[in-house]
């Protein structure tokens, strides 16, 4: 059988990290059909539509899409993607790697964040010169969906810990958004019960405090989706930055992945950009289709290069993207 | 002339590290008139009210207010006090000090809190049994109020590098949140440009993963409300914990200090809490009633003790409260 999959590099760096990641998928013993599509700043320049309606058609037909990085237009990009697919949840791990600099070389971390509302379902209005509003939303349905899905993943053993019995930590902001984050964090809370799985809790401010101080107090973590967004971003600076961060976007039929990264335009074009969050969102695609073991050989080839490797510049080394790629695919 | 106080000491170890940050004011030549007034958990068991309109309408009166912290009811009696004292901005800074374990041993930087808006305005729903809301409130009022104080305090040379030319860093999410974002983020920085103060800007989930990163690119953050929450108890982590952190309330005419920290349930009642956090907040109450030398006495002390005096536990020592507040007072 083989997989459809939608490719869209973006802007900037994605034109250079997501070449990288299909090499490294066609090199795998599992038969793509990869269909290239546009978006991002560019295409925006070109026809007036950061994100044309027959890649976003594309996205919600295929088996799975691999998307780059887009520049001032990602948000018009990344948040319809999102929803093309489907996603209700976005994965994001952080993970330190032996050898490469990080802040807190222990960070293991897997964010859990919910893909669909909180402030992201965006009704926003003017209702005077002087001020306006943004209606959050919360949902049972979306947050016990969440919750599900992070019973299963932690019943499966995909937490750092690979140990079902690690649970996960709900973060929130109930003390003050009582109704919204209390929704959440009561629903998330109860399914944790109901499916028998350990669950404990944090205040996002106090969380934001721990995991800088001791980031092995904690494994999986579930989040509406703005604290997803910023606890995710805070632990990609534990662990030495968003080159080394893949993200997946998951839904009930389809997904998207995606470097956390963004199209770092200082470097772009230059062919020197890290490939590795490509990559490993590639291996989160894998996994994704049930290519678990191809998975794994990806990740593995990966630390391989990362602990005794060429590595790019903002690892402290000068080798090229090419380089990197070459290096990866000979480990395969 | 006397300045009137308000003392609350609330909850847990905010009844050990208020009355250290009042002997250390009563050391000083300033009068002081000290009224005392009771918030938190122990009140409301006792009389169904977290926050007496005693309490209230005294903080309300008063030249400042100093806190300590209370429990379950932190909400509860915080917000109102921040309302109570008219207070439009959170001043927190975070800094590491030479001798004091931190991850990111240059952090030296102060968020500039919106105090009075954003998810904390709170008009929250539950429209159906699945379904609820908040409604998030940003005007270009409060957002030039809260950018005006910024400029002063920029100018002024309160600023961390002590220097105007520092200018301040304005970290919001207005890519998404489009219209409240955008309104707040417009505004900010279009005062900046009237007052001739220079300002760049990140995104807050940028700003979280370049902060750990790097905490020597910014000085003065200034931030939506729960930005400036999570933001700054981020860097809390980067300094070494919330031991160390103080904060101010300021409004137009009063103003309230607290310790960052909370009520330390694990070891409240111990007499081995850290009183530096609050201390630290009775300088910034020194230096907002116009005792800016005397503010720097204390911090001089302060300083002097975390390098070579007695310390507390959380900062590896066996010190207790007393003893550290001791060393303090001997070298004002
Ligand atoms: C580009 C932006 C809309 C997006 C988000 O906020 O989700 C990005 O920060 C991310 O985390 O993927
Ligand atoms: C207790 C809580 C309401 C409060 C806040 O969110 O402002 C606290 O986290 C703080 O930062 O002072």
């Amino acid at each position: 059988m083989s997989h459809d999959i939608v490719v869209i590099e973006g802007d900037g760096i994605g034109r250079e990290v997501v070449p990288a990641a299909v090499d490294v998928l066609e090199a795998l013993p599992v038969d793509f059909e990869f269909v290239e599509a546009e978006a991002g700043d560019a295409v925006k320049e070109r026809t007036g539509e950061a994100l044309p309606a027959e890649t976003y058609e594309r996205a919600a037909e295929a088996d799975a899409t691999l998307f780059g990085a887009a520049g001032e237009t990602a948000a018009d990009v990344i948040l319809p993607l999102r929803e093309a697919v489907d996603s209700f949840v976005n994965i994001r791990p952080a993970k330190a790697y032996p050898g490469v600099d990080a802040l807190q070389p222990e960070t293991d971390v897997v964010f859990l964040r919910e893909n669909t509302e909180g402030v992201y379902s965006g009704h926003e209005n003017r209702l005077s010169d002087d001020l306006s509003t943004l209606t959050r939303v919360v949902t049972s349905s979306a947050s016990r969906e969440l919750a599900e899905f992070a019973c299963e993943f932690v019943d499966d053993g995909r937490g750092p810990a690979g140990d079902p019995d690690e649970g996960f930590t709900v973060a929130h902001k109930a003390n003050v958004m009582r109704e919204t984050d209390g929704r959440f964090r009561e629903e998330v809370l109860a399914v944790a019960d109901e499916r028998d799985v350990d669950a404990d809790e944090e205040l996002m401010d106090a969380f934001a405090t721990k995991l800088p101080l001791d980031p092995t107090q904690y494994g999986v973590i579930v989040c509406p989706n703005l604290a997803g967004d910023v606890l995710s971003d805070l632990a990609a600076g534990l662990v030495g930055g968003l080159g080394l961060l893949p993200s997946a976007n998951v839904g009930h039929d389809n997904a998207l992945f995606e470097p956390v990264h963004g199209t770092a335009p200082d470097i772009a074009g230059e062919g020197i950009a890290n490939p590795t969050a490509a990559i490993l969102s590639a291996a989160m695609l894998l996994e994704y289709l049930g290519h678990v073991e191809e998975g794994q050989r990806v990740r593995d080839a990966v630390e391989g290069v990362l602990s005794d490797g060429p590595r790019t510049g903002d690892l402290g080394g000068d080798a090229t993207t090419d380089e990197v790629t070459a290096a990866i695919l000979d480990r395969l």
